[in-house]
């Protein structure tokens, strides 16, 4: 016997603030899109942490009246000198240490605004890769920082020869950079990391950093270490969001090369005098935690066996793997789908209908989602509630039995 | 026999990532003197909620876990209703949850920077309250806002007729507010907030309304009632963070008129999804044993006695309140002194090498600092733990024995 299923009611909301259009209404963000996304179900829009806490992360919750107690007789400073210093510990990059400056947004999107203000203020050319999550475009943008788009292949995998040439073609003044990549999953290797940071430093730019998917690379490095060596000029930031699944309590650490470290703190403390102490120290706490359970056991591993389990109900769906994302390492999955009479806007509508949240592939690509080639992916993110995941599992397994999710509409 | 004090030293810094300057070092803003203000052991500095636990909210350390896992069974948006709903109940501010668009960020002062980047779009000329905290003023000129200072008195005392006359000859398209009052502590009364609501709304003027210090009125009342009935166009922010003492875990609801909601909504989608749902969940708690308790039991009664307190240890000391501060209600206080050959960054280094850390008064003067008037007041933050607060009043009760702290400089 074959169960039939049926497109699904969304969830009514229980309150009635908020708008309530389609997930896939014109003009929409990826945000926008991730706020309707928490209505459905199966939301695999966000691609925060809302996964369950991993056993070794599970005492959290009854660590906090005692965490709280202790924060209670330290400083500010001092919350922020044991983040950064677990936050060393477990992800190998010790050179935070010898920074002048480094201090916690409330969200990597505040480490964004600020660096770009920072670009603003010297009015950097820059050169945003293509395609990342488009809050980042748009933010630069907003801004007024003078952006062009350079894609994911020139960043990873041209020669360097070529790499300088385009820099050099295009004026650029900032190379903005993000690794692990979102949405695709890839990871700047050693070496190529000290190829742009030399080039970088030989041809007067400043590279940015956004290292928010970090604790997924399975090779961690001490990639400060490196920049630091060269004697690039550049600003970074990291982000625990992605990671710890601590309800959107997190932190990122902003820092910057000794000659930026002045106007970064300038624009910092226009904006915030300290984080959130319980935040910080619940955060540290995390990070010693993982530390000593490691990556692979509070991370890793779960990503990996949701990636073959979400894989494997992708069989008959119509859905696969975008060649590009094949080797993600992130708990995010970047797919395309094999009906060309259909876009990624359709994909996410027809997904919908049966309670699935994803989000388009074409505001990835921030400087050109018109082209067709362009809006052929959607991404859903597997860090999501045990039941909820299955959830989605189980709907793509049926869909993929009865034909596909193009098959309704093709007959 | 009379106990001697002489001037302390800093306590040393346990780490030396950050720079170390005076306090009053040149061209400080606020909250760079707040920061260096962590390090002593009075500092009376940062106007943050750093009070101990009063006793209504004292279960909430132990409450944590239990708040964690019923956020964990929640989505981000039931975390925010709850907050907004516990909000309006304890602020008496019933008629947010009529309001269209309501959203909290992780900050004031991320409030601060949707208000001015929206106010930046729409080039509106933005009349800002002068004295207030520098960082207004920091951030609207950062996201390039047209500003002027429009003075307190003008704000609270003037006739409806003669502000009219200054708000049209200044062609003011935005009056942005404070109330309370940050420095100074008054409070519009309904009164005063209804006749200039409803001259914008005849002057197609928008308020801007910082109400960050809300919960220290002591004739709380709904104020977005008045808007709405009034039809005035505003856009508006509150905070926990300067009235609960939860270690900086804070969340700033902000909101707006209906005409400009659909432009906040795209703003605070471009940098927030959603805040920590541990820091809602913990400050929807807050406000409910607040309302439980009586916010008379919860701040009102320890201001009042901390003020009273701070004012009689004040005597002799050569510093006095304000006579414009005098009926202050927020946990500030905001100081003269009657040494004319001082200024207020003199003042603060003086109190600074008895180990007292203030902030100095010229900054809140962000239009007009170098006036020779603005430069003899000083900020104090009653809002302390009874220790650090406790050890102020020490000093400052000895220095008033001795002669005042001006006597020893004279000699």
């Amino acid at each position: 016997m074959q169960t039939r299923i049926i497109p699904l009611r969304r969830q009514q909301p229980s309150f009635d603030m908020h708008p309530y259009p389609s997930i896939t209404a014109p003009k929409m963000s990826l945000t926008d899109q991730e706020v309707l996304g928490f209505r459905y179900q199966a939301d695999m829009s966000s691609g925060h942490a809302y996964h369950d806490l991993p056993p070794a992360l599970a005492c959290l919750p009854d660590e906090m009246p005692a965490l709280w107690r202790t924060a209670s007789h330290q400083n500010p400073l001092e919350w922020e000198q044991q983040l950064i210093s677990a936050f060393s510990d477990l992800s190998g990059v010790h050179s935070l240490k010898r920074l002048p400056y480094c201090r916690p947004c409330p969200t990597a999107s505040n480490s964004i605004d600020l660096c770009a203000t920072l670009l603003k203020r010297f009015s950097w050319r820059t050169a945003l890769v293509e395609p990342t999550f488009d809050n980042l475009a748009l933010i630069l943008r907003r801004r007024g920082v003078p952006l062009c788009a350079i894609s994911e292949c020139m960043v990873f995998d041209a020669e360097p020869q070529e790499l300088k040439q385009w820099l050099k073609k295009n004026r650029i003044d900032v190379l903005f950079i993000v690794s692990p990549t979102n949405p695709s999953g890839r990871c700047l290797s050693v070496q190529r990391l000290d190829i742009i940071s030399r080039l970088c430093t030989r041809m007067g730019i400043t590279l940015a950093l956004d290292s928010s998917f970090r604790l997924y690379n399975r090779e961690l490095f001490d990639d400060v270490d490196i920049l630091l060596r060269n004697q690039t000029r550049f600003i970074a930031f990291e982000d625990t969001g992605k990671t710890i699944p601590t309800l959107d309590t997190k932190a990122s650490l902003i820092y910057s090369s000794a000659d930026l470290a002045k106007e970064l703190e300038e624009l910092y403390n226009e904006v915030y005098l300290c984080c959130s102490g319980l935040s910080l120290a619940l955060l540290t706490r995390s990070f010693e935690l993982a530390k000593d359970a490691g990556l692979e056991n509070v991370l890793w591993r779960l990503v990996d066996q949701r990636r073959s389990r979400l894989r494997s109900a992708l069989v008959g769906t119509g859905l696969s793997v975008a060649p590009e994302s094949m080797h993600s390492v992130t708990g995010l999955e970047w797919l395309t789908f094999d009906a060309k009479e259909y876009n990624d806007l359709q994909v996410c509508t027809l997904l919908e209908e049966y309670g699935v949240a994803i989000v388009s592939g074409r505001q990835f690509y921030w400087a050109s989602s018109v082209l067709a080639e362009h809006q052929c992916r959607v991404r859903l993110s597997m860090m999501k509630p045990e039941h909820n995941f299955e959830r989605a599992l189980q709907i793509l397994r049926l869909l993929g039995n009865q034909g596909g999710l193009f098959c309704r509409s093709k007959k």
